[in-house]
């Protein structure tokens, strides 16, 4: 049994993960904890399925406490700058961190104060860390240390749009519009997300400048000046997220061709679904599973195409993408605990 | 035209009022505030029906502002302690006062601290201060200076079960269980309030001690001991409320007599509507609106009862029973605005 | 491996149920129909969790393919008439049978063109079919060959008020205010259900006569005399039930004894959970889940009750509630495949 | 005062429409009938506001009843080809027409069999029909008979998008990315929206094809080659449409260029509002209202932009606009009856 800890348990990602990782067959929870500065839980609310189940309760964060609970494993589902303070003490303690946060997912340590207003505080780890998109890379092998776990707006753009790399063209505006589920932003006391103000709305927001756009822009390869927009909007629903790319081609395309691609890209993906051309996956498809779907409509003979591509925020998006990089760690099966 | 002033017109209630009282063809809305301690507000962000309308921009709140408005009554939307403060001030000045706090509704001043958790500062005006049910009462005559404008929950409870008073048996357990939308708690950032916590979710609250109950008791004349319960629910809708009354009755009771007891309570009544015998309203048949409707079911051979009210919380329960209460204050025609 | 048949999967609760028997390590789900006239679905449409897995599709029910398919038992999860054809013919071909419908829940025959609309076409075998409430009977042993799986808001008012049956006095009205979700009232095109017209609203319905009324009064022991009443009403959420039970007590009661005598009912009961004295369970404790959550407030000194229970209506209101009498009926422990 | 009948009064526009004439100061609303084929109802129960009021209940159509009711202008909320097929008769009748279908607003008559599904049978009667957008065009003058009010997508996007007709780029890609209510889909029992299907949900839809796009094209002049995508997507909530406008420009602008093309476009709308830069409208700043709300955010040095535009699917997408197309033809002020 592997042993783990959770630190920011008590928040929605943090509480699916508990969820996963107390029926994980391989896996020991050993701790877990609200994250810094927060109150503790008893296990049994950490998510509903956990009700009447016993297991540890979240405790306020302790470093020493943390450590001493001898895991080999901790998940960060903490805010970024605590993520970025936590992981240099782990990994000298000779733990393995699996990072929620985007503190560790660009490469480039001069990004962070612009995109997430901080000075990185241990750039030297940037480079070792491992993007944990695991349909999209060879992921973690088991010598990684540090695994930044994708956001979840990434996730969804990603899967859809990094198969068709080659056949699109990045010349022409890319534009991906994304619509979120309100759980994305965490558990917080804010009018702006209260019921009231939710229920009946809609809205984009963060238009020009959401920290998931480096990232995206990274993992494709895309120069800053190519012509790529990142747009999302908040949903009234709790959890879910929906892109719509609207991307152009370099030469037209076939639809048997992008399926062709797709199923080059994920032969070896088991939580990966591409539908046939023309089916597009809802919200509902996903929600509450690990799984991402995929689906697009070409138009105008091939030039252009729309791809759709869902996946649970809460899941995909963060606990169970997690979960893949531990089983990927520890080398078990990728969906280990999860189907 | 009748010069008035908001005092919270920053919230739920006092935007919709301000709103009714922008279209109101015999009031001028002279200002608008703020409760004191919070941030003011262009007008035309008060309610979505203002935006592009010219109006006076909500300031913080200011006493001496307030009274250099030179109004002739001032409609307070703020909290009970709040109002408690302000109205011996306004009265003094000659301002006359609709308040929506629950601060002038209970006779009895030692009610106060249990029910509301303070000592009333001004209980000499609480035998002076009208109950303002219209329906239910002579209400406010000209020479009225102070109106309790009633609580949403009471409003609703009160319309189905008032005009039946003779024929219930309140020797037997009467149950009021009432269902709100999420508005009624107000403008917060209160977790328990947030989206993710309430989309899919439905609770009971304040079961046994809702500051509401003292106020029903009182306007139905029951004493300490009747078995009345009153048990209210947070439900995932933004507006109106839904009251089920269950209720036996001294006798058995034909529908016709129960028809007749309400034509006769509410002869002279336009904004409250009853439904013939088993039909039943729902929440969407008045929310946005000013009405009531009422409808019910007898059991048992009509030894027993079920009554069913429907309300919008923000007008009938709150902003246009204000207004109705204007109306009659200043002599006008009850649904003036309104209709 | 104990080999089961699925009639119904394409509705909401049959979807619930093909998810949890895809995941029981004991069952093999050997078959999937739709409702008899129904169409079919590929196995991982049936439910988003199946999606990507591999089982038996659903397709048009036929009874010949049924008995062909050689299992041991059938769930049923059809409508009430459509269950009480197709028992007789299962029973005697050696499938016992798990039904979801009302048909073979009362005893009494005679009350079957009342409140079902047709007579009961086998009412030999009503005596033998067991009410399979687990948690307040000693439920289908072994040699059951029919369980009458119960209903949503029966099993949801059962749990709360059955336990304390010596205690509630009966002759004083007792009144089961019940909150469903959305899903129980089946998958189908009706204005009546559609988004457009339960967004933001609430309604009571079937109030003078819900077929689930004399299921609960024969499960309590009450005479037709006795002053019992249930009154549901329809939420604007997808899943979930609560129910509010208010009471009155014989003599006053201390929490202590409430919180008694529902321990010693569910001391065997790893599914339900009774919350402390005041704190009062929500229906997001449970969605989702295969569990039940009780709270209750006393009133006046403990001489009035208020009792809260929530469920997941498709969950422990219909699909886990079967699987539980699944395992009783092969003799597995009772949570098996549900925890 | 003018004498107006609706047609498709039972339906959620037309019962807007009826909410507004009912208070409309000039217009008497002489008759309401339901869609043809459609079963009638009270006039107080076309739109909660309209509950308790008087006025002409809607009964099943008859062009008979229709024409004998001696209208000035008949209000047709009916299927596109329902309102093909009376729309001659009306207007021969001498009955002037403002029709909330698609049938009159392609000035080309051979689109009709490919984006409506029909030959059209009044071809002659296209040239003449005046696309009834008040605010982008002299709009119905006086002498007009037919005006086809705009679908409620193409006045969400041509409000943001053809005032920046000659800024814009249409050799790039310009994506009109749209999200809707449920209202827009109708009043209609169908299983895909349904409360149980929507609710938690989100996806796109009509992709390749939706009718509302050669409309648009239409009206921003774009050949049939150019780069423009319309993706519409369901929200679940009952009212409002936001499109996210995604563009290029032909040569970088600054936001005052834009502010300035759009107060130009704007300056005699009183019911558009443009926003500053970077400052977007939400969905609930404009449902229940007959206002547009413009907002946008410059990317890239202003080489691109993202135009966010809301609407009220049901009133400025439909019942308002109607309003304002009949001011217009019958010489009053554009909002009369609308503020």
């Amino acid at each position: 049994m592997t042993r783990v800890a959770v630190v920011g348990a008590t928040g929605y990602s943090g509480g699916e993960l508990c969820a996963l990782l107390a029926r994980h067959p391989s896996v020991e929870l050993a701790a877990a904890f609200a994250s810094p500065g927060g109150k503790g839980s008893p296990f049994g609310r950490l998510h509903p399925s956990l009700g009447g189940r016993r297991g540890p309760d979240a405790v306020p964060f302790d470093l020493g406490a943390c450590l001493s609970a001898r895991v080999d494993v901790a998940f960060l589902a903490t805010p970024n700058e605590t993520s970025a303070g936590l992981v240099p003490a782990l990994l000298d303690a000779g733990v393995k961190v699996i990072d929620f946060s985007g503190s560790f997912r660009l490469r480039d340590a001069s990004a962070y104060p612009a995109w997430y207003g901080f000075s990185h505080p241990a750039p030297g780890l940037l480079a070792e860390a491992v993007y944990g998109l695991p349909e999209l890379s060879d992921g973690p092998a088991g010598e990684a240390r540090l695994v930044a776990n994708p956001g979840c707006y990434p996730t969804s753009v990603l899967l859809a749009l990094a198969p068709l790399r080659r056949l699109v063209d990045f010349e022409k505006p890319v534009v991906c519009d994304s619509k979120s589920g309100v759980s994305g932003a965490g558990k917080k006391a804010d009018l702006a997300y209260s019921f009231a103000e939710l229920s009946g709305n809609f809205r984009a927001y963060a238009v020009a400048g959401h920290r998931h756009e480096p990232e995206m822009r990274q993992e494709l390869g895309l120069s800053p000046d190519a012509p790529f927009s990142f747009v999302p909007h908040l949903l009234p629903v709790y959890r879910g997220i929906l892109s719509t790319v609207h991307v152009s081609f370099v030469h037209p395309v076939s639809p048997a061709a992008v399926s062709s691609a797709y199923e080059e890209a994920f032969a070896a993906a088991p939580l990966v679904s591409v539908r046939p051309p023309g089916d597009l996956p809802e919200l509902k498809d996903v929600a509450g599973t690990p799984r991402a779907e995929i689906g697009f409509v070409l138009l105008a003979g091939g030039k252009r195409g729309v791809l759709v591509s869902v996946i649970d925020n809460l899941l995909k998006g963060a606990a169970s993408q997690a979960v893949q990089n531990l089983n990927r760690l520890i080398g078990l099966d990728e969906t280990e605990g999860l189907t």
